[in-house]
């Protein structure tokens, strides 16, 4: 089994431009990265793991130190998300093994929410995120193409509808992609320990009981 | 087992007023309640279930119909949740029965999202809610008291672990609670029947490729 984690390392996190500036957008990405990582090396003890960056990662030592400790490999790959995928399929499911894809920028994934998913049988296994999205999928048909754009859950079943067996997997964590600031209260109270210990540094949960909405504010 | 669903009859999802007026947000509330209690119903067939109701169902008598052939109660109480729910868990629990709470806006919920909810042990079982909120719960504890204001996935934790042992079920089906207007997207890709389809007579889904989301437009 291999996993796959795409990473943007060159612009990350773009949508949360209105609360974080440019050097905190890339420090939170490659603390999700790395509670990502976490999670996906207890869960998949046996699995090969790729991180499949646009750029290559590392802005300061200690986290290429982490990767390496954790025997995380990185592959850099400047093309667009769904050819990057699509080579990783052909290589890894066309020779009989299994894919794994899980975005970087799941922040409250965790070993159970990943057990469940290469736990599900089918021949595509698809964990659909907020906004129609698809944060995690299991490839076990070679003949199997990605698309990341648009509403790429329902192009992902009806694709793999196509090609066999499809199941979803039923998860508020992995259905958690932190794209967009309202995102940021999820990751803040449910998130792995960096990212939680990263946000807790610089905003503090505040309750407006009249618009009935909790939000995050800047300490 | 006794299965609790609280719905505001009154002035139900006032934060949905920007794209709804009052006759639709009235109508799109009664459709997902008919959709949880289908969702209930299969799930727990042998459990007493309860529409806890701020004023009495039914603007048209399809509705009312409905809840009756489905076996279901309306209990009518105007006073705030927490109170309300609070004595149910002292009439349910304190009698050694379960209370299931399972709030009216889960558009998504589907017997087996409720399957692993009732099947997960603990003296309180919380099902988190997007921005912190609880949308469903299991009490199997009579000291446990909820307070559904602010974040109440917090409160709801902590009062918890005041009284025992708590769990959490990690599910997007019951993470999504219909409250403002990106919830739509997510009803009506995941939603239930009466929902997706009151939903897909009116809206449909808009991609817009640069913004990288996805949302509802009038038809």
């Amino acid at each position: 089994m291999r996993v796959v984690v795409p990473f943007d390392a060159r612009e990350p996190k773009t949508r949360l431009g209105s609360v974080l500036d440019e050097a905190e957008r890339h420090e939170l990405a490659e603390r999700m990265l790395a509670d990502v990582l976490d999670a996906v090396t207890t869960s998949l003890e046996s699995a090969t793991v790729d991180v499949l960056s646009t750029a290559p990662l590392g802005r300061d030592g200690e986290h290429e130190h982490e990767h390496e400790r954790d025997g995380v490999g990185v592959t850099v790959d400047d093309r667009p998300l769904s050819p990057a995928v699509d080579d990783a399929v052909a290589e890894t499911v066309g020779g009989g093994g299994t894919l794994v894809v899980v975005m970087a920028d799941l922040a409250l994934a965790t070993p159970a929410a990943l057990d469940r998913l290469v736990g599900t049988d089918g021949d595509v296994v698809l964990a659909p995120g907020r906004g129609v999205g698809t944060n995690a999928l299991v490839v076990r048909s070679p003949d199997f193409r990605v698309d990341f754009h648009g509403a790429s859950f329902l192009d992902h079943r009806q694709e793999a509808e196509r090609v066999g067996h499809v199941e979803t997997v039923d998860s508020f964590r992995l259905s958690t992609d932190v794209d967009e600031p309202a995102d940021l209260v999820e990751a803040f109270v449910h998130g792995g320990d960096r990212t939680t210990a990263w946000l807790r540094d610089r905003f503090e949960l505040v309750v407006d009981e009249s618009e009935r909405r909790v939000s995050l504010a800047r300490r």
